[in-house]
């Protein structure tokens, strides 16, 4: 039996206590905030577990083999450092830091001390995530030509990070881990309009080798709530849609014919070719429904188990930070390119 | 009455020509192509009119006061140049030049002969946009925070131009026309998939005064078409859906409440103050059902016989020019800022 | 305090429960279910209140104010029956009864004993069906002309009703209490495609005084789930679809024009004229987000401490069996016209 | 060379006209219209036919072959009669006559004189139909078990015939076409709103062998326009939506499971057995797009070269007008069933 310890009880908290409380090998046997109210909540829901007002007392407790870490992202380092130092895996909220440094650092404690990290890349564990990355893997949609992902709604603002703080870590995770490639440059704009100075709209581009680009739309001031994501690839094209219940992934058999032949031609005919378009079936695969973050705690309490480096580990938890943080340089500039490579 | 030659009749053209051929005071007596079977094409539907396969010969004609000219933009300037020197006014294919020099020079020429250039800009003639135009004016909006347009879908690659000078002259002149404020900076970056090297999919943003800030998405290589404009505005946020036949806008009564008292807090108060959301009534304004064209050309008619400036005149036209222009430069440069004040 | 008693913890019991239990002025204080696990479940949740798996045992308890009857319709008679000589309110699933002559006979004690029946006709307290009441009350859609619904999905078959017992009770005690009129007849075809001989699809006519049409498509063995109504008014008509988050309901300013010249014509001349058609805006008034069935059981806890006849009594539960009753007879006439006056 | 008369020259007569006017083999060679205007319209479109403002001149021409009679329905027999006696083949509009004693008439006389009666069920010619008709051929649908049309929208009303008449004949046509079986009963109700006393909204169920159940649903009274279909079959289930210009046709891997075994089980054991859904893919076949006439009157000329009874022969005109005239019945029952059989 691995028993959890969560530190945090806020919004998020709780879905992750739950998960952990119903994944089989997993015990919930300590909560900590330092909120009286959320712990109240907490004493509730869970009778047998003890409730910490000291989250520290969760971190160093000698029956506690994993800490799951659910707080703001200004306070994982030194929390997760901590854990790590007293022999936790960690299971922790992405995005996994406020900088490279410090992912870093925790990875490499980590590594010393053979302990597991996992970041809460929930969406790596949908039925529609896992679908995506099946059809790219198994080479349907064929090479890849673009991701564009639009993330829109109304509010909710944060009052410690920005748009891209708070929205594009689910795209930049999900994208890393559907392309598995290493992005070489990034830039990104974006427009603050209230007085607390965090950028509420901003768009990132993502350059990757082989002329693949990737697209970030995130906005906190939409009247209309939007999570649609295109990827195009030359043999067939996807749009996920994640608002509708039904059909959340439309595969599309289209695409631009006669490429080849451009191969051989010369540049002068090549201009002068006309290009046709293939305009065939679309065909919506099911997609499983399943509680990701289940999944995502049973797969964690798997891994420390079996000792399986998760797909979500740190290395994961920090190249999405590297992201970030190129995103953050490049919005300073006003849009300037930050090379990654 | 006045007599209109057309110089161009492939794909556009034949548009052009019949809603001047219906146009009260106006009146189609030549057609210029230099590809016989669009001429011939022409001289069926305009049996009145004479063909011309040398279209100099209409640039010169006595008893034209109009040349429409619906060419590829890179013969704009010449075309434009020898239609207006020789004293007619010109009706010409959006986008307006090849480059800002081109267009400053042709403005210069109307000017000093007083003669009208109206630059085809037809969407400023549709019912939505016109609609568009008026909330905003009328202030429904209030100030308005962005304006984020995505026009995507599969094809139609052409020639010689690119995915930016193919589909971003819509949105920018749309923008123009609505917004009416000079951008400060602009940012591009695209890729091109093909052989060709004509970028296929593009990204755009354009900063204004005042923390508006405007994007747009244009991509040939969508399996879906798309074209949706969100606008937010501090009082109303609209969304235009230009594929849908009825309710093409939607106003929302949907914002973010609170921010005067912004205004006389500290900055560290402001920051713990929660924001509150305001989520009302949607409404969609009916929207006229009129063909575009046939409102600019009587509206380039009337603008002639009553020596009115075009609203879509030279300027409005070296506006949007002076925006590709410097997207390119941008797209060139990996996405570099390019300051436009 | 109004101590209530729940009969039944299976599918939607757990739901009433909980309901009841956060009603302010109310209490859970027992739980009744033969089957052992449906028991167990309502223990976990409810430590305060005692497990009865002999539902009589509710029924006769001295402390119990209110039963709560949420079991097969089948059942219904019988035990509503008992808890009404027993003095108890009544809070029960809708179909109220298995027939008229049921109803009318736990009206009658309930009449005499004074007390309460609440049949949940849980739609009644939503968001949407309040806001469309409204519109009509208010006069905004003017005087009706038809009343037209579509609920469809792939199952849920169930073993004992076809599925007009299953999915109309939805839309005739919507269609009722938004109407406010005595149906005049029905008619009502279907079939049923598979051994239990139960339809599966059915179609389901009311004729109401003054031309006024409703109409009901329930359908087990849809691809698609569709919960569409359209309502149709002289001022303006409305749809309603409520698998949708937002602007569930549409008011469209749309009708006939040049009535009322035909009034005073000869039907000669009526034919001739043509009718014009008014398409403006559409409309979709914010709908609140409530969860129904709280407001519901606090309205009953209401209606019990201050002696108020609910709106959906055991009248209003027995004109939605009369016409179930109705569409059964013209059902098994294979179409045939039943008169309800 | 067929020589082909067009009787009509309003509001369909045009389509019927250019098509035939560019259908290889065929020759528009007069054009007929009581009305000055129209005939008008038709010299400047057709100046090498003849315009005759007495159509009894294109029924006796000696040139002609082909009369095409779009008429409003109530003179259609007496016209396609004259036509058929005086030896032409006759393409006419839909419905085919105003009874099924008129339909017969026609049948017999076109037997005897050796030719063609082709009734415009332009649906049939459709990318989507073809492609349904193609799917349920094949067996892909399996068994069907319903087909559920609606057909609604504002307007428009026309002054001779009631909704049923006006909009029913497309579905009707569909449906013999596809389902290709012979209705046992109609039933149908419905309700006239204005002083014109014609039915503005009907709903239809017709009944087929093997528990098949079809229903129409139109409206001339709908604020939103609907053109949808749903086909259960035992295999796939499928969609079709006609107002969408990609995608109409979606076929979903949906279905009730453990039909089989139910055949075996006692008829008590079958009503506790749960019966389970199969919820599997959803496939979008590409369809055609094509212009429907132009198929149609390509393949009546075809018909007439190669002495081939058409799919949409007076037989099939026949069974349409059967089943309005059972439905008209039935209206006026107030729904009663009307047997075919």
């Amino acid at each position: 039996m691995i028993n959890v310890g969560i530190v945090g009880f806020g919004y998020w908290g709780p879905n992750v206590a739950r998960n952990f409380s119903i994944t089989p090998g997993a015990k919930v046997v300590a909560i900590g905030d330092a909120d009286d109210k959320s712990l109240q909540r907490a004493a509730v829901s869970y009778p047998g577990a003890r409730m910490e007002k000291d989250c520290e007392l969760i971190l160093t407790a000698k029956d506690i083999d994993v800490v799951a870490i659910v707080t703001p992202v200004s306070s994982h380092f030194s929390i997760a450092k901590k854990a790590l130092e007293n022999g936790k895996h960690i299971f922790i909220e992405k995005p996994f830091t406020a900088s490279v440094a410090e992912a870093e650092k925790l990875i490499a404690i980590a590594e010393i001390k053979k302990l597991k990290i996992m970041v809460d890349h929930t969406f790596l564990f949908t039925g529609a995530v896992k679908k995506i990355k099946e059809l790219i893997d198994d080479g349907i949609l064929g090479d890849l030509y673009y991701f564009d992902s639009i993330r829109v709604n109304l509010g909710l603002f944060q009052k410690d990070v920005n748009v891209v703080w708070d929205l594009a870590p689910h795209d930049l995770s999900i994208m890393d881990h559907i392309l598995h490639m290493d992005p070489v440059a990034v830039t990104a704009t974006g427009v603050a309009h209230f007085r607390n100075q965090l950028e509420d709209v901003a768009y990132i581009t993502i350059y990757f080798p082989g002329n693949v680009i990737a697209h970030l739309n995130v906005n906190w001031l939409s009247p209309v709530k939007i999570r649609t994501t295109l990827i195009g690839g030359q043999k067939k094209m996807l749009v996920w849609n994640d608002l509708v219940s039904d059909e959340k992934i439309r595969v599309y058999d289209k695409g631009v014919e006669g490429l080849d032949s451009l191969e051989i031609e010369s540049k002068e005919k090549a201009y002068g070719l006309r290009l046709s378009y293939r305009s065939g079936d679309m065909w919506a695969p099911r997609v499983t429904q399943v509680e990701a973050l289940q999944g995502e705690t049973s797969y964690f309490i798997d891994c420390i188990n079996n000792n399986i480096p998760p797909k979500n580990d740190g290395h994961a938890g920090l190249r999405v930070v590297r992201m970030l943080e190129a995103i953050k340089q490049s919005l300073s500039g006003g849009g300037a390119l930050v090379r990654l490579d």
